[in-house]
């Protein structure tokens, strides 16, 4: 990056999210340091910067898992092909974008390996050696891990060939058990998207037509992006006891008698992180919600030369480490002006300018990246009063996303209003549940179902696709 | 588990250490659910108790990597062909035992992608890319990721075709910081090793025979199992310039002029599990060192039917829990002694007995796993106690292991010797520096160079093979 640089020259290598949201989100996370290309098809590269979100994400969901009685497993990366065949419809769902090895060195393989494109095939082949009696259940494991599905078109964060992810995996002696199971999951990460990640979602079922491969329920939290798309940011899938008769995962229950379990499996993936650029992101840059931001403050000591300034710019810094806040000082030699830009460009939840004149009077200027609000704060008072301001600034991006996300959520009642309304948002509507209805709006707006909310009440009476008597309703829009 | 068996019929169940250390090791991994076998070759399932370690050393490792200025990234797993081809004893190294890619989805691939077996090819490339000037410098960055070596002959932790690790890789501007962090990367394992997995290590620099592939100088970190094997720990590695010519990673340096960058790697990997399992276990079973063990005190109700005994046991648990031990109550309806058994065989620092004679008295009896040792405590006192009895134990087993370990290092002055030392330990010798040397003990003993310590005091003045001038203070040991 040039030196000396004015804020007009700087914020314009960021192309306006209006003009081409696509090369806004190219920009933003290629200029922020997030993410880089690699030389291998459609894999990323997640550099400091964006890996320290997923660090973030991690370590705040692991909580929540294990809070729920989960535990962390490792399984192995490679699958033979015959246990990935072992389940009709996940083997139709996944084996067109299986990366495969056919080579162990310098052997040749009697049988084909996949790269696991999600785990269930071998966390049942192990759950059918683990599991004996009702005793045993149930199983609660999940494992934080990489996963590969050969994309065709690639984006990073969004959909690459290679991601990170974690994949829960439970068995459980009952189907209630394991429909509770994957409604709790479900609201683990409602609460998580909405709470950490400040990004409003809609859960729900999805359609026969869009549930997982192999899966008798599948369930998904919806985000909506500031285009108006759709991101499904997380699912969960009661299994049934689908996978357990392919697998043979039978166990000695309370009454004597051999029973196949019941089975859940949920996920998210580094999508989150594209989510988030998507949902907060403004022309400046990166937004990033305080509590997933590497950096939650920046201190910048403004004309450095003069003397205390540097030394009350690392006191201040210190302190704020010292209260657990993630700070980071910019003591580099660039212009303050030069410094803001980067410094919003970059998300960072608050800047704090450390000058001569502030300090004289016991004071510093913070500056909030949601809103661009200045004030000052009492150097005494930073410890207890940063916190707070970096919360509403958490509280202040949830509703901004709510308040965008529901002023693009159109009730319709036909095949023109839904057509309208997916062009920059969501629609909801009636639905008669058939197959050809979704599939003629897929091909007529490039829309799919979203989901159909727990709250069914109804807004009509009729499909919005064929007219004929509903029984559904669910939204409606376009996806990454 | 059958109930109502007696200790003696337990113990039975691991073979003693003395009669087959490889069977002994194989018995305590399966019998304490750590880890099982996958249907995949070479690979393994590791299971929450041995990955709840795994946890445990990740945290508490990369706390130390950010605390020495590191940050972590995410790699691509798949390396096209071209790209490990690039360095040519780098190559030599690795290419026999790659797994290889050779398909993705439908379409066969023009070009083989390797599955990482170390990722120093890829983190080169970018590095390429990412560095301009001697601003940009040092770049030190680490990722915690799986890698694929297409092993022969491989056991559970110590060798897998799969296996988890980080990978530190750095680069440099001048020669002398690649060398310094390659040394404080080494320190920084040996006192994780020492301190928190309580293993003494011997640090030191490899031979050239013995140095990783590419590299101009490996450092290991060597510790001895219970039978007297070395396993080497952790290794980090200065490659000078070496993969910066051969990927072209140059940098503008202040003086004006072009310059290859210096670099350097570091790792280790769940094979620590391994080295934990080998280095305390005992006949009864694994002995965790109380910072990584998933569960550092079990609690036990003794007698749980008299009344307030389960209340009480809930108590202690729950305020060990909140002074942040991690504490485990076992309510199962099993006997005592079964339960002591099982607790012992998993490893637990510290057994807690709630019984009701003890209740009367205020106190507990708790008997630690190192060394059986019972006492009683206060329950009052309990959680201030506790912490201290488990720093005790933590000290108790580096002790133990530290005079096992230096009782089975043994100087040797010629060929005979050496061949007794390393039939159950280590042999410190002279050695004249030669490959032919290093190859005859290798061929007439199975043993091989570990390393040579920094400390170069000559303990002799002759190779302790072919008898002429040595240069070299050297260790040699078996190994896994």
């Amino acid at each position: 990056m040039a030196k000396n640089k004015n804020q007009q020259e700087f914020v314009k290598e960021i192309t306006p999210r209006d003009v081409d949201f696509g090369q806004w989100y190219t920009d933003v996370i290629l200029k922020t340091d997030m993410v880089d290309y690699a030389p291998v098809r459609g894999c990323m590269v997640i550099k400091p910067y964006g890996y320290g979100i997923w660090e973030l994400i991690q370590k705040q969901m692991d909580a929540e898992f294990k809070a729920t009685g989960h535990e962390n497993v490792y399984m192995p990366m490679l699958l033979p092909e015959s246990l990935l065949m072992k389940e009709a419809e996940h083997v139709e769902g996944f084996a067109p974008e299986v990366a495969w090895v056919t080579q162990g060195g310098t052997e040749p393989l009697a049988e084909r390996l996949a790269i696991r494109p999600t785990s269930e095939t071998i966390f049942c082949t192990m759950y059918a050696k683990w599991v004996q009696s009702w005793r045993d259940l149930p199983m609660k494991y999940n494992q934080w891990c990489n996963v590969m599905r050969w994309e065709k078109s690639t984006r990073p964060f969004l959909r690459t060939s290679e991601f990170l992810w974690q994949e829960g995996h439970t068995i459980h002696a009952t189907a209630e058990e394991a429909q509770e199971e994957a409604l709790t999951m479900l609201e683990v990460y409602r609460k998580f998207a909405e709470e950490v990640l400040a990004i409003p979602v809609l859960v729900g079922q999805k359609s026969e037509l869009e549930k997982f491969a192999g899966a008798r329920a599948t369930y998904s939290m919806e985000a909506m992006m500031h285009d108006g798309k759709a991101l499904q940011a997380g699912t969960t899938h009661n299994f049934g006891d689908n996978f357990a008769k392919a697998f043979d995962i039978m166990f000695l229950d309370k009454d004597g008698k051999q029973k196949y379990v019941e089975e859940t499996s949920w996920g998210v993936s580094t999508r989150l992180i594209g989510a988030i650029i998507m949902v907060h992101g403004d022309d400046r840059g990166l937004v990033l919600p305080p509590k997933v931001a590497p950096i939650q403050a920046v201190v910048l000591p403004i004309a450095a030369h003069k003397p205390g300034v540097t030394e009350k710019a690392h006191q201040i810094a210190d302190s704020l480490k010292a209260a657990g806040l993630r700070v980071h000082i910019d003591e580099r030699d660039q212009s303050a002006g030069w410094k803001f830009n980067e410094w919003e460009m970059k998300g960072v939840p608050v800047r704090i300018e450390v000058g001569p004149r502030d300090m004289e009077n016991g004071v510093v200027t913070v500056c909030r990246r949601d809103t661009l609000e200045k004030s000052t704060i009492a150097i005494d008072a930073l410890t207890t009063e940063l916190p707070k301001l970096l919360d509403d600034v958490q509280q202040g991006l949830f509703a901004k996303a709510l308040a965008f996300r529901d002023a693009h959520i159109k009730d319709v009642t036909n095949m023109e209003e839904l057509g309208e309304a997916v062009q920059d948002g969501f629609a909801r509507g009636m639905w008669c549940g058939s197959d050809e209805c979704e599939l003629e709006v897929k091909n007529r707006f490039n829309a799919k179902t979203r989901n159909m909310p727990f709250d069914q009440t109804p807004i009509g009476d009729t499909c919005v696709c064929c007219g004929k008597k509903a029984t559904k309703l669910i939204y409606f829009g376009k996806q990454y």
